[in-house]
């Protein structure tokens, strides 16, 4: 069902200073920028291989990263799966009876289909589930 | 300097029931098992294409992953990176002024050899470096 890591999240305070973290001191290549205001973040795609390094900073103290910047610090937010076909995927959840966030797909950074399982349902792993625009 | 996404690290209290969502509801299979006693951890790798997830399981409370349960609950412990030349990589962390936990790598699971940079240096993120075995 899934094919590779898609991403790691990882929750910053501010994007500059990582993105001088990531793309800079490890040498990874900047792939993509956008703010998405539904979610309340910044966020920055970088490149390893196929997968990326997804780096978030919150638009606000209230959204969903600025939330768990003030509970845990920055660091490893969550974990994204590539699949080919996310509604089969999430098909698949269903009937494996793990709960979900979102019971439709939507749209993710990059015009992709992403969904989140919820972090009750996989050991306290926020996990997404990510088809990118252009698959299926 | 980073090929790919290596494994993300999953913090679990049980390894079983791990195993039962990661390899069961999520599909994902079971490559290698392994007890390292010197870091404490039962391990478990599943492939996720040429990524993996890895299980870690503590011996017992007074070991990393047993702290690390003990202050945050089971959830995303750590991603490490796949290198071709450790040693390379790792002086490229130094030359970046990045503060590591390990200044030299050690052996890591499946006879990689591994090293950890400071989530000190990291924005929070407890980063590991793997060269796997055969590299190089």
């Amino acid at each position: 069902m899934f094919k590779r890591i898609d991403h790691v999240g990882v929750a910053v305070q501010e994007i500059e200073p990582a993105i001088a973290l990531y793309g800079g001191d490890l040498q990874l290549a900047e792939a993509h920028r956008e703010v998405v205001e539904e979610q309340g973040v910044e966020a920055v795609l970088l490149d390893v291989g196929e997968n990326h390094v997804e780096l978030l900073a919150p638009l606000g103290p209230d959204t969903p990263v600025g939330r768990f910047l003030a509970k845990n610090g920055p660091g490893l937010h969550h974990v994204a799966y590539q699949v080919d076909d996310i509604d089969a995927a999430l098909q698949a959840c269903r009937d494996a009876g793990l709960r979900l966030i979102d019971e439709q797909p939507r749209t993710g950074i990059r015009s992709s289909r992403v969904a989140f399982l919820h972090p009750r349902a996989t050991g306290g792993v926020l996990t997404e589930i990510v088809q990118p625009a252009g698959a299926h």
